[in-house]
This record gives C-alpha cells, sequence and structure tokens, in this order.
C-alpha cells in the first residue's frame, strides 16, 4: 500500500503557496489508517514504549491508536490553558510569534520511555518544544514518528540524535 | 476495573464551582485507557461501524483507538478554519456565544454507518452539532459513545432517538 496515494494536497492552504498535506483521506480510510498505525506500532515495538506523548489536535489522532495497540498509555501535550491541572510549559518560536505547549507535571514519570508521535515534521518546532517538555519531567525519548515529513523544511536537524522515524517523505 | 478510580475530579476548573473530570489520568494509564477503549468497541461491533467521527480534541482521544481497532476509518470534526479543504459548518449555541463546527464534505458518505465519539456527555450542544454534521451529509448516526455522562446536565435530552451508550455516569 502506498500510502501517499491517501493523502491530498491542497494548494494555496493555509497561506498562498503551501501546499498543505492533508491527512483525514488517509484517516477517514479503515485500511489505510489501520496500515500506517501498524507499521508505527511496529516500529515503537522495539524501543520498549511505556507511554506515548503527542501534541494537539494530530499528535492524538496518531498517538492514541498507537498507544491503545502497544497497551500503552497516552499523554496529551496541549495549547496554554488546556489541561485542567497543574502543568510545566515550554515557549517556542513560530514563524511569526510565539506559543506555548504545556503537559500535566505528574503525566510523566522518571525513567518512562516515550514515544512521541504527531503527524507532520515541518520545521520541527512543536516537536522540540515536545521532547522540552518529556525530558523536562525525566521521561526518556525512545522514539519520535510521523506520518510525514517534509524534508526540504530539515525539521531533522532540531532532531539530531533522537530516533525518528516516518511512513512518508515530500 | 472501575474506570472511576482513574477519573481525577478537579474542583473550580475551567470555573468556581465546576467539579471538571479530568480523563487524562485514565488515558495515561496503559490498561485503564485500553479497557475503556474495548468496551466502546464492543458497543460499536454490534451496530456496524464504517466510520468514526469525533469532535476536536478529546473526542480524536476516544473515537480513534476505537476505530484502529474496527478497522473503520475516522473523521475529525474541528473547530471552523481548521480543515483545509470544502467543509459544511453547524452553529451552536454555547453557555456564553455561539460557537461552530465543522466536516470536510467528503468525510462521510451517504448511507456509511457512524459512530459519533467524545470524552463526555454535558448540555449535549457539541454532539447535537456533530449529529447535525453526519446526517446532513447522509450518515446514518449508528451509536454514541462516551467515556462519561454528567446525568444532572440532562444532555439525553438532546440525544432521544438515537443509540447512546456512556461508560460512567456522574
Amino acid at each position: 500500500m502506498d500510502l501517499k496515494d491517501y493523502i491530498t494536497i491542497v494548494p494555496d492552504w493555509p497561506k498562498p503557496g503551501i501546499k498543505f498535506k492533508d491527512i483525514t483521506t488517509l484517516m477517514d480510510n479503515g485500511e489505510a489508517y489501520r496500515y500506517a498505525t501498524d507499521q508505527i506500532v511496529a516500529y515503537a515495538r522495539e524501543k520498549e514504549v511505556d507511554l506515548v506523548v503527542g501534541p494537539e489536535a494530530r499528535g492524538f489522532i496518531i498517538g492514541c491508536p498507537v498507544a491503545y495497540a502497544l497497551g500503552a498509555g497516552f499523554a496529551p501535550v496541549r495549547k496554554e490553558g488546556k489541561l485542567p491541572r497543574e502543568t510545566i510549559k515550554v515557549t517556542y518560536g513560530l514563524e511569526y510569534g510565539k506559543d506555548a505547549l504545556t503537559i500535566h507535571k505528574d503525566a510523566v514519570k522518571p525513567g518512562q520511555r516515550i514515544l512521541i508521535t504527531d503527524d507532520l515534521l515541518a520545521t520541527g518546532g512543536t516537536i522540540e518544544a515536545t521532547i522540552k517538555l518529556v525530558e523536562e519531567l525525566g521521561g526518556v525519548v525512545a522514539g519520535i514518528a510521523f506520518l510525514i515529513e517534509l524534508s526540504y523544511l530539515n525539521g531533522r536537524e532540531k532532531l539530531k540524535g533522537y530516533d525518528t522515524f516516518t511512513l512518508m517523505t515530500f
């Protein structure tokens, strides 16, 4: 199965000149969604993962079924103000301005082996922030998995030293 | 397993007087997350579901592993401006003001049997809007599943005539 057949390229979204990679046409196909998930599960099994962590909202779509298949838990990384209990926060730069991501302080236990998931590796800012959150809580980043990598944006530069797995490269 | 043991009650969040039911302590426990998911999967199997639909972001956390386990697809319902292709929209009332939810126009095919998932049935506004989106696209709501129902808010009133399943009632 070539998963790229299930990705829809949307021109000029969210801004002129951008060719957005829409994963919803992969997800709403049961076979393709399961196939993609199973690839990440196979990768994660080798890493002996205790917990899956993903940033909202598309990181949930990838990470939650992987966590379920592994019998692991899932901990969400969310924008500021969305998690109800005590959190830690990392601020990171976006193309324009700054944003912050948070995780519950008790979500990751020291020494736990963590798989980080997201749909897309672009410039890597979101995932870099997620790594910081996990490590600040004492978690060990055992692996990082994406559906898609936009290799021309060099997000891998930010992930040097981390075991990274992607299913599709554009 | 009593799933309520894994829910954390957070007083005065997001507003004074509200006892928020935090599901993250259920999700980050691999056993509890799998157990809860499997209950919904068992419910959904009887409904012969083609596609799972859930509103962002906690609806993804519940619905995505259910879709994976069923071998079904998952289609996200999102706030306006988040989905990249042609959508349909439903506006619904919140306690203060209004909000809108959207779904891709091609996400649901006419006649498909749909399971709708979310974490929480409170007043039912979000799910009522999600039902409207699914039905406008010709989908058949085969069932609706929640982790938690706040029965004192009477959300079921809005879901009359729909097959509804909840794992915990407060």
